[in-house]
C-alpha cells in the first residue's frame, strides 16, 4: 500500500496547483511536441498542420447528477465539451475516443442512451468515434473523452498571446447554466424530500438547456476565420469568466479591466437570477460550463469585429502590473478574484 | 434517472460484446478516418502519415489492487501498456495524455509516485505527456491513458490482414505475468489472515515484475523493419493468446492451429507454475498482461525470420472454416475457445 508518511492533502494545491506541480517534472523528447499541459489542447506538429488533443474526465457525483441528467444529454454534452477544448485553440474537431467505466447498477439500455447522446453529438458536429474502451467501476459512472482535431499552424491560438490593449470578448451570453444549474438542484431538493412532486421547471427551458445540453461555438472560429480576425488569446469558458480572464492574465502576462454593465446575459437568465435571488453578474462572472468562448483580439481588428452579434466586448487587456478588475456599473472599480466577485 | 424497463444486464453481452453492439451505430464523417473501433488503435490520415490513437482506462478494484501494486509501477504499466497499443499497429508512441480521479483517500505524495511511474516510462520510452486532467472521485482511483504515435502509412498493421498459411508468432515470453499475479493474490490473502506476516516472493522476481512492471516491444516493431518483414496481421497480448488468436481470426477471416509444444515460457516461471499447480500452457495461453506482441507473416518471409531469438513461430494460419486448435504435446487436437484451453 501507499505510504501516508509526510502526508498532504490534494486540497492544499487544487487542481490547478496539482497540474502545475506536476507539470515541473515534464520533459520533452519529441521536437514535434509544439504545446503540451496548460492549454485547452495539446499542439503537435503533424507536418503542414498542427493537430490538437485534448481530454477530459468526467465523474458521477462530482461532475453530474443522474437524479436530473438524462443519461443521452450526458454523453451529448461529455462530447461537446471536449469538441470546445479543440475550438478554443481555433482548430476543428474531427475524432473523438470514449472511455466509460460502469458500475453494474448500469443496464444494456442506460449505456445504450449515454451513446446514443455520444453519437447525436459527433453526428452534429462532423466528428468521428473511433475508439474507447468499457471497463467496470465499483462504483458510479465514469467518463473519459479524448478529442482529436487540427488547425493550421498560422490559425492556432494559445492563451499566451494577449497583449496590453488588446480587446477581450465572449461568445453568446453567460451565466444560464449556472442558473440551470440551480434550479435542477433546487428541483431534486424538494424531489427528495417529497417524492410524489413533480419538478416545476416550467419557464426554465433555456437556462436549463444551457446546464444540460451545451454547445460548442464552431460558429466562432468560423466566423473570426471569415471576418480575418486572428485570436491573441482564446479559451472556452468551463470554470467561469473570472477563473479563465486569470488563466490568460497568467500566460499572457497581462491585466485586464472588465466593465459589468458590458457582460451579456440573456433576459430570461436575468430574471431568473433576481427571483433566485443571485446576483446576475456573479452568475455571469463564476458560473461557468456556458462554454462560450473567452478571446482577445488587437485593438486593430475592432472596425472588423465591432458590429458582429454573436460576439460582446467586455473590455481590454492592461499592464500586468495593473492587476484584474471590474468596473461596476456604478463605477467603482472591484479586484477581480480567479473565483469571480462578490457584490458585497 | 434513467429508466430500468426492459433491463438487460451489461453481463450478458461481455465487453467485446457490448463494444460490437454500439459500434453498429457509428456513422463516419471524416475521409481522414481509415480505421475506427476494433483494433488496437484507432488509423487516421494526417497527410503523409498515419496517426495512431489509443485510449484505456484503469479502475481501482477492477483493474488493479493497491495492496500489492505500488503506485509508482502502476503509472509505469498505464503508460507502457497504452504504448504497446500503438506499437501493435507496428507504430511509434510520441506522446501521452493522462487523466486520474481519485478520492480524498489520497495524498499528494500517492499522486506524486503515480505520477513519478508514468513520467518514468514516458523517458525511457522517449514520449511526451502533453496533457490530461485531474478530478475528484467518489471512490478509489480510476486512470485514464491516451496515447497518440504515428506510422508510415505503407508500415501500419492491422487485425485484419493474416491468410492462410502465414505463420504465427509470439514475441519473448508468455504466462509469467499470470503467475506473478497468482503469486500477488496468494500472499495477499495470506497478508490479509496474519498481517504480521512478511510476503514470501522469493526467487519470483522475474514473474512479479512481467505483472507490476510490463514493457511494450517497442525493439520487435524495430526489428521487423530491419530484416524487412511486414506483419500481416498484429495486437498485442493482454487479455491471453487465445483471446486474441480469435480477435485475429474474426477479423482476418482465418482459423489457427498452434501447438503447444512451441509456446514461449520462462523456465522459472514453467517451475513456478509446476509448483503453484498451474498447467504452464493454461498460463501461456489464457494469462494475459505479458504485452508480448502476437502476429503473422507470409510464409515467404520463413527464412528472414526463422533465426531471430526473440520472436517464437508457435503455429499457422488455416482457412476459416478449420477453426482454431491447438495440437497438445501428445498430438491431440483440441478445440481453442476465446476461453482458452483446459488440459481436462
Amino acid at each position: 500500500m501507499f505510504e501516508n508518511s509526510g502526508r498532504t492533502e490534494i486540497s492544499h494545491l487544487g487542481e490547478f496547483g496539482l497540474i502545475d506541480h506536476i507539470s515541473k517534472s515534464i520533459k520533452t523528447h519529441q521536437t514535434s511536441t509544439i504545446k503540451g499541459v496548460g492549454d485547452d489542447a495539446a499542439v503537435i506538429d503533424a507536418g503542414d498542420k498542427f493537430v490538437l488533443i485534448s481530454t477530459d474526465m468526467m465523474v458521477e457525483g462530482t461532475h453530474f447528477d443522474l437524479t436530473y441528467t438524462p443519461l443521452m444529454h450526458l454523453g451529448y454534452k461529455a462530447i461537446v465539451t471536449n469538441i470546445s477544448d479543440i475550438v478554443a485553440m481555433n482548430g476543428k474537431a474531427t475524432h473523438v475516443l470514449t472511455s466509460i467505466s460502469i458500475s453494474n447498477r448500469f443496464s444494456l439500455e442506460a449505456v445504450e442512451e449515454l451513446y446514443k447522446g455520444m453519437l447525436a453529438a459527433c453526428n452534429a458536429y462532423g466528428v468521428d468515434l473511433v475508439g474507447g474502451d468499457t471497463t467496470s467501476s465499483q462504483k458510479g459512472l465514469i467518463i473519459s473523452v479524448t478529442c482529436y482535431g487540427e488547425v493550421a499552424k498560422e490559425k492556432v491560438c494559445y492563451r499566451s498571446g494577449c497583449k496590453p490593449g488588446d480587446l477581450v470578448l465572449v461568445s453568446g451570453d453567460l451565466g444560464a447554466a449556472y442558473l440551470g444549474l440551480h434550479i435542477l438542484e433546487r428541483e431534486k431538493r424538494i424531489f427528495l424530500e417529497r417524492p410524489d412532486f413533480k419538478p416545476d421547471l416550467e419557464g426554465n427551458d433555456y437556462i436549463i438547456q444551457r446546464q444540460l445540453k451545451p454547445e460548442a461555438r464552431i460558429d466562432i472560429v468560423k466566423l473570426l476565420n471569415d471576418i480575418g480576425v486572428q485570436p491573441t488569446s482564446m479559451m472556452d469558458i468551463s470554470d467561469g469568466l473570472s477563473s479563465e480572464l486569470h488563466h490568460i492574465a497568467k500566460q499572457s502576462q497581462v491585466g485586464f479591466t472588465i466593465y459589468e454593465d458590458k457582460l451579456p446575459i440573456d433576459p430570461i437568465a436575468y430574471q431568473r437570477a433576481i427571483d433566485l435571488g443571485i446576483d446576475p453578474s456573479t452568475a455571469m462572472l463564476n458560473g461557468g460550463e456556458d462554454y462560450e468562448l473567452l478571446f482577445t483580439v488587437s485593438m486593430n481588428d475592432y472596425e472588423k469585429i465591432k458590429k458582429e452579434m454573436e460576439v460582446t466586448i467586455i473590455g481590454h487587456a492592461v499592464d500586468a502590473g495593473e492587476g484584474l478588475h471590474l468596473i461596476s456599473k456604478a463605477n467603482n472599480k472591484h479586484k477581480l478574484s480567479a473565483q469571480g466577485w462578490n457584490h458585497l
